[in-house]
């Protein structure tokens, strides 16, 4: 293994050691461990040779030396949520410097210049509004962002130098030739297939939805199984109907997470059953049809058993398409590094849904143990790391005009 | 309609003003309720022509002054639940005065002595101990009942004049020949099948269970379907078993009233379920095959799902039977009183489960608005109180030998 490679690998531990908060890794947008890890990140940019700037969003990047050429960013988070692993946002900007360092020699050869962009906040962890580094980095900040305060009270516009609260885009379509992501996978399919490395095609669009079925509190030492109208056992057969419509469609996760029986008690039939829905597909036909299903169901449900359902639809993304021919560049270098290649989906969000606004983009997903991620036991192999940057930088190699 | 049974109903609003909180009907054991209230009971009592008494433990015990002829106990309790309705226990010992005075131009010529017993803990609302008045009377106080705190750390041994801890069986297999008891409902079962009153032909026997299942946290975005390990799922599965044999079962009630999913996010497939069973039975047999049918179930869902299931009996108690002498004699009065008759089994224990361990007993239900209990919005109509009180009456009247 490259030396690159290995100091990027090491770098991702030290990175992994600071944090907002003892004994744990927390790194807040604004917050002191962001100001450390960001002058971190300058300094190994700038030991790379590249050129440096932080913006007034906390945004760090990095770029090649050369001029007049088309712009290639290669990016990721370095915010987490509290309590997190060292691999989700960070591992992808480290195996960019990798890349980027792996390639020194062909900078000026290269039909393009390459960034790198550490985005300053994807987890949304203080303002619980997500992706505000690589928003501001293509101009997408709104108003009501800026409104929104943290736990201490704090405004997000409070946080920001003035003059910088609605910044001038640094990626536009005509700026940005194409963004590149590397992120650990947060899911168990690599590992189930026995893979390093797979190639994402679209990062799914999703669906939340708020369902509460009202029924007849009964006492349950007295009520005939007859004459009851029992919301659990009415959320219950949702739930199974959920599961069940995901695993007949393929590529559908259909999850209900939180179920809660209100005034619950042993001996009283439950009255009043709330639950939620999460809902993703690639295709948004597909999900919308399981989404229709489903609510059919419950509609059938309520009917049979003389319950009142509510349904309420809390959030919803459509899916974005990752750019086929990075796709398929990606792919093709997966597959002449580890033999052979997965295309998969991405169940949850990542920075490339914003750049893929202004640009073509492509993620590359590296397999983590146990599919556990947002978690201090996050975990990702130093070889599949190394399978990740040799990926990336086969591809870069082969670029020519993807789009 | 005669006055007797009017004054008794006019009492009941009156006995239904006492209370220890403003604005709700509250009496707790050896609370300021419970003094007034007794102190009501006994004035009715004495105005009728009873010889009242009072013991250590706040029951209060009102009998027709005859002697030499075996005892016959009309009874029920006046402590109440905690913002209760007006007629759960307290209906029943008016009915029994009304009764009672109903008889009083017979009380030299039957066959036996009458006395009511009003007593003075059913609920457990103060120790979470129930029956301690019906127990008291039979002898059956522990030394562990003593023990007992209530929320303000006063024991029930405090509360009891010493000399009275370990109380004297007022009623024993010799001095007590039978023992009658009205209660509502507290059912949908009367209302349903349109009747003022039923006969009780046992009180069901009850398992408590705590089930948990564990599965696996997985992301709901990220983990297929086929990947996971979700205890939610696992568990809708059983809540709809539990109805379903609850349904399959003649007379079984099955009920899972509490359902907590731990750490739940609507984004994470749910990994720790924690859910009651509450399973009533007239039959034990039945009662156990049921609860074995269900253990088997929740052990084939965990295999098929991969889950860690735990089952844990909290709590048993075996069916009390009603006298079937007694029950055939109300019966027959309540046929000829409403023209026909239905045979019921209760699904919540009453204080006629302790008195069955002394003497032969027997209990008639009165018809509730909706079924509702232990809720300020429990009713019960004049007229099937009066058919209750005439039911009752009637027995005595035909009464030879009932055991």
């Amino acid at each position: 293994m490259d030396s690159v490679t290995r100091q990027a690998w090491h770098r991702l531990e030290l990175l992994g050691e600071i944090s907002d908060e003892p004994g744990m890794i927390t790194r807040e947008f604004g917050g002191a461990g962001m100001e450390r890890a960001s002058a971190l990140l300058t300094q190994w940019m700038e030991e790379a040779g590249l050129l440096t700037e932080r913006d007034a969003w906390g945004n760090v990047f990095g770029q090649t030396p050369v001029s007049g050429k088309p712009r290639i960013v290669l990016g990721s988070h370095f915010d987490t949520v509290r309590n997190a692993g060292r691999f989700d946002g960070a591992m992808g900007i480290l195996a960019a410097l990798a890349c980027v360092e792996r390639l020194k020699e062909r900078w000026n050869d290269l039909p393009f210049q390459l960034e790198i962009a550490a985005f300053s906040d994807e987890e949304g962890l203080r303002f619980q509004s997500a992706y505000l580094g690589s928003r501001a980095a293509i101009g997408a900040i709104s108003g009501d962002d800026l409104l929104r305060t943290d736990s201490r009270g704090i405004t997000l516009g409070e946080l920001i130098p003035s003059g910088h609260h609605d910044p001038l885009p640094r990626y536009t379509p005509e700026s940005l030739q194409a963004y590149l992501e590397v992120h650990i996978e947060q899911g168990p399919v690599l590992e189930n297939k026995n893979l390093p490395v797979g190639v994402v095609t679209h990062i799914a669009g999703q669906t939340r939805v708020r369902i509460q079925f009202h029924g007849r509190a009964d006492h349950a030492g007295t009520c005939p199984m007859t004459l009851r109208k029992d919301a659990l056992a009415g959320a219950s057969s949702l739930v199974l109907t959920v599961e069940e419509i995901g695993r007949s469609v393929p590529g559908l996760v259909s999850t209900v997470g939180c179920l809660e029986v209100l005034n619950a008690a042993s001996n009283v039939v439950p009255s009043e059953v709330t639950m939620t829905l999460d809902l993703r597909h690639a295709d948004d036909e597909v999900r919308t049809a399981a989404l229709g299903a489903i609510k059919n169901r419950m509609q059938e449900i309520s009917e049979h058993r003389e319950l009142n359902a509510e349904w309420e639809i809390v959030q919803e993304s459509s899916s974005v398409a990752c750019s086929p021919t990075i796709t398929a560049l990606l792919a093709d270098s997966a597959h002449s590094v580890q033999g052979t290649n997965i295309l998969l989906c991405s169940g949850a969000g990542h920075d490339a849904v914003i750049l893929s606004r202004v640009a073509p983009m492509g993620m590359l997903f590296v397999r983590c143990k146990n599919g556990v991620s947002h978690h201090p036991e996050e975990s990702v192999y130093f070889e599949d790391f190394a399978i990740a940057v040799q990926t990336l930088s086969e591809a870069l190699i082969k670029w020519e005009n993807a789009s």
